[in-house]
């Protein structure tokens, strides 16, 4: 056994993550002392509670509901509590005292990021943030590191499992949105409030931190655009499955050429919504509650990473990752992952936003419809990539035995657009839907990864 | 711009790879400058010949046939010759003139890793090799540092980009394996001698690497059991439909409890042959020349990495990403990859080793025969999990009008196994061979991945 320099090791939070890198850290002690060229000691657990229950037996007088004393004389302090205070307070206890620090918590590095990258900064200490950016899929090294010496054009990436979960089941049962979501909840792949997952705010935050790391750019929440999957129906589905595509909620963090009022400038825009993937595109396999993150660099072409996107023991996975850097650069100097904001690039709203589009419309079935449609869409900017337009079966008589409310026969027209902003297209919708013509603008949705 | 200290890279090789990452360092230097923390000067390039074509136009005024001369007082030397000598001494006289090594010479790591490695542990140097283990796939540093915290327990690769597109080509089209590598030839995807591919030396090379890296253990070529495609034919693929499997050529780096003649003891299988992967496992969705290696952690869970496993630009950005990390190390201390053999598990030979099995036989169709074959396996700790019997139709007349050689009507014997041990398996199929109720074993295939 090598005579191993020990290193003191303090965690904060004993959750689902918590405990299962407590558990590892004593269960492959001897293992990770190889691996770091350091021993590691779990110098104590700080929770809330001393008798919560836990995911793993882990011995009693480890635990402590004193945070500020553990933190002290720790070399490496492990963030897990989640939330913003007193997370934020304690991670700047424990940098302002020498320690590095591992966190998970993106909510957190997407409001409070800057501050804690400048205490790190100041002290010469380092901030480790693997687990917060796709739960157990190493991406971080992989932008960071691996990549270097590429450019990065565009992420997508299927980043929050519980919506790629239900989507997934839409997709291969037909089912419709509300019957997942509550079938869901009762497994335990959604929370009792499942707003963070469906509304996007969790694929979001996860777009900020990829989208920083990727374009060297500080990117606030605030900057990502984000819309949820609560309005995917089960006929939007079909129309998908129809035209080749499958639906998948996406955060895209793409560097573009934005025309600015003194000309084209090179800007980011990040964005997460449901979009529309082709079949064969690598994302479009990625079934059940699993993430992935699509990059597609200037040199090294198109790369997948995939794995689980959360769970205790794969994130704890990804965070104990984290605790051998820390504890290496301990031990032979060098720097951490850090931050870098040197590119600091413009983020621009959706509407500077250039995608494919595909927007499906009920019309009326008369002459003269179509040439309307496409002169509004013509006029607006939008070109028309693919047209089909299908006669809507007249409507029974209601269950109430009523007459339908209109005589006049309808049409489905589903049209897939080239390229267009996003904020041509919008007005344009939005002409379209006050044209007389277009009884109901059945969806627009965003064509991406073709 | 900022003033940083100026670092001098030799590059040795200016072909499909070496002439990219010329181009993009002088291309993209202010970039990398900043990523690195210090300008890279790229002091010259090393070739046999000065007028040779090269991919990217290069200002001449960097060529050199003195490679020697190159190296003294350079920071980082970037080998990307190939072949064994003069690169390996060449990389020696690097390390021992105090540089830093970035090399994708993955049959120079097989053949003298051990040699190199310990070079650069005496001066302290270090020495990158994220190129030679999945070209342009980011696999290095999400081995190594993502999972440091994790045990690997699998590896299954596709690490060969030439066998993946004949395979998924006669997978598509239905097509022949002749046909499909001469078209593959002509395409520029499979070389002129194809041996080193499509005989798995290729992927042999690169599951060495990925092994050494995974399970902490110097696996020299030797150890690293390899059969090639050139046996798959088109029926083996279309019974492999049938069963809802994709073959593929896979490089399987196994953690296994093996039966020694002591006890069990933990150790390690190196293989490489192409096998049945379940059409739903992720890696069946790797289409054409792309690579994806597929990595089961005990904690981590699944994880996949894909991407283009060769191209010389592709290849260039892994090159580069190992080129910014020495950069960064150089400034700011630390240590490179490096090689860890710490843990040095047996590697045992491929008899050894447990998988399941699809065994393809012709048999007699006549009574008792299928009793007899079951006997057979049982006898050979073999056990059946599903077995599927058809009739072969009779034979025709042959194109010369000659009666067939046999009369007596023919089955076919679909069997596939539990997990069983490949030594009995070899020895069972033998036994089958020679037991007069089986007319030919048409094939036996590993099954891998569920």
């Amino acid at each position: 056994m090598t005579d191993y320099r020990t290193l003191r090791v303090a965690l904060l939070g004993a959750g689902a993550v918590g405990s299962q890198v407590a558990g590892l850290l004593l269960r492959h002690g001897d293992e990770l002392a190889d691996r770091a060229g350091a021993r590691l000691e779990l110098a104590g657990i700080a929770v809330r509670s001393l008798d919560a229950p836990r995911d793993v037996d882990l011995p009693r007088e480890l635990f402590t509901t004193d945070a500020e004393s553990l933190i002290v004389g720790s070399d490496i302090v492990i963030e897990l509590m989640g939330g913003i205070e007193p997370a934020r307070e304690y991670i700047l206890h424990a940098l302002n005292s020498g320690a590095d620090v591992v966190t998970a918590n993106k909510a957190l590095l997407d409001t409070h990021g800057p501050e804690i990258f400048e205490a790190a900064d100041q002290v010469g200490a380092s901030v480790y943030y693997e687990a917060a950016a796709a739960g157990a899929i190493p991406i971080i090294r992989p932008l960071r590191d691996s990549l270097a010496g590429d450019r990065v054009r565009r992420i997508m990436g299927i980043v929050n499992g519980t919506t790629n979960y239900i989507l997934d089941r839409m997709d291969t049962e037909g089912a419709d949105f509300a019957d997942v979501l509550a079938q869901a909840q009762a497994l335990g792949y959604a929370e009792a409030d499942p707003t963070a997952d469906i509304e996007g705010y969790d694929a979001a935050q996860k777009a900020a931190i990829l989208a920083s790391l990727a374009f060297h750019t500080a990117v606030p929440l605030e900057a990502v655009h984000r819309e949820g999957i609560t309005g995917v129906d089960a006929a939007m589905i079909d129309a998908a499955t129809h035209a080749g595509y499958v639906v998948k909620l996406l955060a895209v963090c793409e560097r573009i050429e934005d025309a600015a009022a003194d000309g084209p400038r090179e800007a980011i825009s990040v964005r997460v919504y449901p979009a529309l993937v082709p079949r064969s595109h690598p994302l479009a396999s990625v079934h059940g509650a699993n993430n992935a993150v699509f990059v597609e660099a200037e040199a090294a072409g198109s790369l997948m990473f995939y794995g689980a996107g959360a769970g205790g023991v794969q994130t704890a996975s990804a965070v104990l990752g984290d605790v051998v850097s820390a504890a290496r650069h301990h031990i032979a100097g060098g720097v951490g992952v850090g931050e870098s904001t040197r590119a600091n690039l413009p983020i621009v709203p959706i509407g500077h936003v250039t995608t494919r589009y595909q927007i499906t419309l009920e019309v009326d079935d008369r002459t003269g419809v179509l040439a309307t449609v496409a002169n509004t869409l013509s006029e607006g900017r939008v070109s028309i990539a693919t047209v089909e337009q299908t006669v809507i079966d007249a409507p029974e008589t209601t269950a109430g035995g009523e007459a339908p409310a209109s005589e006049i026969p309808m049409a489905r027209l589903v049209i897939g657009t080239h390229k267009a902003l996003e904020q041509d297209l919008s007005d344009t919708v939005d002409k379209l839907a006050a044209s007389g013509v277009v009884e109901r603008v059945v969806s627009v949705l965003r064509v991406e990864g073709d």
